[in-house]
């Protein structure tokens, strides 16, 4: 695509096909559509971001996007504040939050170790971790990081500096199960998920 | 996804997900890479829309987005003017421009005529095309609409207007060829294209 008929016509689409996955003509298309709203659609809409770079905080504690200094899961009293879930970013709180079954609070660490990315252990919030655990009172870390080699590297590390953090009482570290999803046929399963399945099996509770 | 950790966020998800065919997953991707980037750059990417809605002009000749009040292929002294291509939006006047094979100029209908989607010949520029017609000057018009029902029915509705509107001098009114596309194999073009590329064969030229 080139030769836009207008110049603000192509910033716009510029524009929008910074966005990551969105391609110049995808961009056009939802340029076009934006042009077709009323002048109140289109502020509502840029204004919608603005507002968010200026208005959002990450939680001092837990590091997740917010509206407040403390989240509202950091700052709520009904969750186990001795049990924390160490993830990747704010979509796997949300994630976790939308299955019902964790009452514990978060740490988005915003990223994990990646050498290839030139992501190091300083560029992501594992500092914060290890002095929120130092503090005391962790009865438990939970490592919900992605099944993948960067995961792993990052679970590996921070399991290591906790260890080497000179703690009174080490706090119980797990790690999410990986195994066959739920309703899915084994046949259809890769077989380093199915291989770890069985060396990791669990008690049958009938 | 529901539970939002920031109700600025969820604001700015909603808005994202406003755009067709984005969902509120890659609408949440989509904001946290914006609020990823500079307090500039987020300033930038929301300007551009409402500078756009702002500033943008349509064509008072070929109903065209415009920087200017007659955009520049309708004020280029090098285009044809007594050739005028009907095209249903702006993505048709881009794509037959990349083509380089087109040196007449456009009327944008902004639409077709679809009772399902209720759309009718006042909805789209129809009224003001035949006053283009009606100036004289025009030797031929070429309806280059989408090769649907309601492109068919937006086809036979312009030639009609066109009979109707007492001119002298009919123009010539052309269709773009719908055939079998150029690097196409017979055995995977649909028949009714395939037949229609029979029925309407033309000359070979050697």
């Amino acid at each position: 695509m080139s030769d836009y008929p207008s110049v603000i016509l192509e910033q716009a689409v510029n524009q929008m096909s910074s966005l990551p996955g969105v391609g110049k003509r995808t961009a056009l298309r939802l340029v076009l559509h934006l042009l077709r709203q009323s002048d109140a659609e289109v502020e509502a809409f840029s204004g919608a971001f603005t507002r968010l770079k200026k208005g959002v905080v990450y939680c001092r504690e837990c590091h997740n996007i917010s509206d407040t200094e403390v989240c509202p899961i950091c700052a709520s009293t009904r969750r186990d504040h001795s049990t924390i879930c160490v993830v990747e970013n704010v979509q796997d709180v949300m994630s976790i939050e939308n299955t019902g079954q964790y009452t514990g609070v978060y740490h988005v660490l915003g990223g994990i170790i990646s050498p290839m990315e030139g992501i190091g252990p300083k560029d992501i919030e594992i500092d914060s971790l290890i002095e929120r655990v130092a503090k005391g009172d962790v009865k438990e870390i939970i490592l919900a990081l992605p099944t993948t080699m960067e995961g792993d590297t990052t679970n590996f590390y921070i399991y290591r500096r906790i260890q080497n953090a000179g703690l009174a009482q080490m706090p119980k570290i797990s790690q999410i199960a990986r195994g066959v999803a739920v309703g899915n046929q084994l046949e259809y399963t890769d077989e380093i998920t199915l291989g770890r399945s069985i060396v990791n099996r669990i008690e049958f509770k009938a």
